[in-house]
């Protein structure tokens, strides 16, 4: 029996989910829901219904688990609660400052609706906390250090785009080698937002703008640019819309921890990932705690929990005898 | 109340652990269990008995987690279960063709007696099984590479011990950099032995030895040596003492996985350890899960558990809340 998925929310998250759930053997595409016209979102997979989301009670018996695809600023503080009353759900919510309130509110509808509620699921937070968790865990006398990139960063790319006289504009965030390499030789180095990161910013004017006082605007933007090197470059559209439309990212996650009598040896941890595609990378991430979700709530659990929360092994749609057999 | 911890061996593994305890604020070392005579066992911890272990029966009550630093060939397959019907207990069996038939026993064990028994901990099988699972669960369509090193082979230099008028020898596993890269950057390499890792020997001779023909039989060992490159240096004994007494070691674990709807997007996880001390580390990590496996006898599991079963929560010493708000 496939475990049975639905979408809510169908933009780059969406349809990564629904690309991974095809990948996924154990599980099935049952229903897209969207707050647009059904009749005028197009999906990929064959025989599977878009439905508007003010139907979507309706399918509370046909659902094991629904995806919510929405963005953190304002949909998902509002629709996982929401939905933890009828569904088991996953979200991807980004907002660190914000995950304690969120955690209380979903926890609070996902234990009186007697279902289970995982947020925060990707890879930061997701992969990186429980990297961070672990390394923390076995090393404690030690030292963190996150890198991201080279990745897009949607935040800053529409600060340049608010900048009078740019018309597009796409930022990334580069780490700096020197201070990766710093880290991963135990250096164990003090390092300000300078030294950690480049950004970089492909910029297209709109006619008659001035670049000077455009580049100028960028680099003293306080917040955003003013405490990193920045690099800017004007390019045209054509160039804009052929090299600029990817959606690759990426990032490193280090511990650098000591152990001994004297705190002699240094032991150095690093997890990185480079992604061809954010979203589809995010959305593998978040089918693979779907499998979880449906677990956990057939085991009777209840209330939200995080990666944090989840043993490795459900995860996986093998048994843990073939894990340990093959894995361990 | 802190956790109470007993070590039963005391080598490399068992200091490694006595250090661990004592850098874990919840934790306190309560004694030590050896084969020898207790009086010739000095251990570092103060006010510490060293028992005999035909005494361990007498401790069933005042250790909440035994942790078993015998070797994987002939200690661990008796101990771990034996040990199980009288305490919670851990250990670090490595021998991985043998791991199902190590967990039958020790799980058998454990729920006869309504203990928990944790097998297998350290970093390969551990870290390293961890992100292997981590990584197929979120890309399904895709390829592992592991590589180990730099660092000693205790296997291999105890082969290189064994050939004649060889007085004494160290073997390094290195991994090959152009593999590394190749693998980094995506190119999903076919890789055989040979072009995974290097074997770097620094051996001491006998008087009147033949290098030539310690060299010659070295690197055309069966398994050993004969499918990789193999470098030979012949040193003094008092270069090998100075430079060669080191216990380093770490590895790579990499996935590199294909989304999209035409698998168009590769992605890379990749995972590595750069270790000043293996047995440091691995005891590290023994202690962390001590940690879960304290938590989930309190919680009334009993069982034969492995590091897949566990939440990373579980090894941390402060609550949800606060993993939550900082490393989520």
């Amino acid at each position: 029996m496939k475990t049975k998925i639905g979408i809510l929310g169908y933009g780059n998250l969406g349809r990564g989910t629904e690309i991974a759930v095809a990948q996924a053997e154990d599980m099935e595409l049952v229903a897209v829901f969207t707050r647009r016209d059904p009749a005028k979102v197009s999906i990929l997979t064959d025989n599977v219904p878009v439905v508007h989301v003010d139907e979507i009670a309706d399918w509370a018996d046909k659902i094991d688990v629904l995806v919510l695809c929405g963005g953190s600023a304002t949909d998902l503080p509002v629709q996982t609660p929401k939905y933890a009353s009828l569904f088991n759900v996953i979200d991807s919510f980004d907002t660190h400052a914000r995950i304690p309130e969120h955690f209380a509110n979903v926890d609070k509808a996902a234990k009186e609706s007697g279902h289970v509620g995982m947020i925060s699921v990707g890879w930061d937070p997701g992969l990186f906390s429980l990297n961070r968790v672990y390394a923390n865990a076995i090393l404690p006398d030690g030292q963190d250090y996150t890198f991201w990139g080279k990745g897009v960063s949607q935040g800053h790319s529409d600060a340049v785009r608010r900048i009078q006289g740019v018309k597009n504009a796409k930022q990334y965030t580069i780490p700096v080698d020197e201070a990766l390499e710093a880290v991963r030789s135990g250096k164990n180095p003090e390092l300000s937002t300078r030294d950690k990161h480049l950004r970089e910013c492909f910029v297209v004017l709109e006619d008659g703008a001035d670049a000077a006082k455009v580049e100028k605007e960028i680099k003293e933007m306080p917040n955003y640019f003013a405490d990193y090197n920045t690099i800017v470059h004007f390019i045209d559209e054509d160039e804009f819309n052929k090299n600029h439309s990817g959606m690759a990212h990426g990032g490193f996650v280090f511990r650098s921890g000591k152990t001994g009598l004297n705190k002699e040896n240094n032991h150095i941890i690093e997890y990185s990932l480079k992604l061809d595609s954010n979203p589809e990378f995010t959305t593998s991430v978040i089918i693979a705690y779907a499998r979880a979700v449906k677990r956990m709530a057939d085991e009777g659990q209840t209330g939200c929990k995080t990666v944090l929360d989840v043993p490795p092994a459900y995860l996986c749609p093998v048994s843990g005898e073939e894990l340990r057999a093959h894995f361990l």
